[in-house]
């Protein structure tokens, strides 16, 4: 088993996503977002990779009755029914309901790995549950961080680190690239910071992204992402669709 | 004062070059050989990204007692005097030489960055007296690891963290990107197993370049490269030519 990390959706490699699994982190907030989702209750997510694709799902009979959610840019979407803050999506009104999702850099994340073995949707919030379903695994993973338009994302990072470190306590036979040790190390020396329950929240807030979120008024989201593990829903993305796999925790 | 972190040379912006003062950072070895070079009296050295350019500049009668020295996807170069390691320039014999420098990454590095503000040369070896040299600066700052091949290096990483660790905790009025933040608390987390004296060697060891250093039978190099702080020369690259600006120490 091997662990490699992807620092930004724009440098994946499609030649090497294939048999491997993918884990996609788009901690703030696409992933913690699609998470709670599925952990409310909602029946199937559709991750879209632009409002025009969106709203021509929506118009396919299939998904008529599926509500419209996402972002562009940090901004709401005309038209759609809910934004992409997680707390939109955490309690139970969704129970059942289908949903078709569109943000800047993590939906995309998501269509771009979609060839691989398997895709698993992952933030802090749901951590420790992947790290315990990739243990029972034995194939080589790629940890795919959205990051933002290009750029590296701290909290992407500190959340595939998160998983190495994970990964690599359990002393599960694995290899590491220097890029995911470097990753361990990052989210080991925060850890120390984070308190107990862990909470990221202050390291997530001096980020490029954190800051955007503080000045649009979601503090309180990015509160709620930088916590590790209160979720145990793992989704997973296959034949298009994000649906619950199983809750392990 | 701004701080960035470029990961590779190819993904730096020459647009974001200019004004800036450019750290360049090429741990394994080139940039710990430079800095060897020029502390043990090499007049002077010419940075060649390639051996046709080395040859070329062999050939003019300005540089015609010019040593040649450097290697090609870690191999020494046939017909050149002196490799890559930087124990081989690590005594007197290069003492008023002048000396023609082609790596696979590190000297393309340098030249890429030629049109900033001002470059200086750096590795862990003399990491501190670069800070001391930028605090005393106040333009924002570009580390620019050479990485290898389009690949994330972990040892250069690990020098721009010390950079931006040591920057910020003189207190100097800095604002920091996410990444160059991440290299910082990377820095700082392997700085408590580096002993005293700070020795990075047996992290270096389990990086992809250490382990190809290692298997060409140069645990010498990582050991030597691995030391912070052994020398305080500052080599800038100026005009096509690397030379000492002085010793601050």
């Amino acid at each position: 088993m091997n662990i490699d990390i992807i620092l930004t959706h724009e440098a994946i490699d499609l030649r090497k996503i294939r048999g491997k699994i993918c884990v996609v982190i788009d901690t703030l907030r696409a992933t913690s977002t699609i998470i709670t989702a599925v952990n409310s209750g909602c029946s199937e997510i559709i991750p879209a990779s632009s409002i025009t694709e969106a709203l021509r799902l929506k118009e396919n009979i299939l998904y008529n009755e599926y509500l419209l959610g996402g972002e562009i840019e940090g901004q709401h979407i005309q038209n759609f029914h809910l934004g992409n803050s997680p707390l939109e999506y955490y309690n139970g009104h969704l129970r059942g309901n289908g949903l078709i999702f569109s943000t800047t850099n993590g939906t995309r994340t998501l269509q771009k790995v979609r060839k691989a073995r398997s895709v698993v949707v992952c933030a802090l919030l749901n951590a420790t549950a992947v790290v315990k379903w990739l243990a029972s695994q034995s194939k080589d993973i790629l940890i795919c961080c959205a990051g933002t338009r290009g750029n590296y994302s701290l909290e992407d990072f500190l959340t595939a680190g998160c998983i190495v470190s994970g990964l690599t306590q359990r002393k599960i036979i694995c290899t590491t690239t220097d890029i995911a040790y470097t990753a361990a190390c990052f989210y080991r020396h925060n850890k120390l910071l984070a308190g107990n329950p862990l909470s990221f929240a202050s390291l997530l807030k001096r980020t490029i992204n954190g800051k955007r979120l503080l000045e649009a008024g979601f503090e309180e989201d990015i509160i709620y992402c930088g916590q590790q593990d209160i979720l145990s829903v793992l989704p997973f993305y296959k034949n298009g669709t994000i649906k619950a796999f199983a809750n392990l925790r």
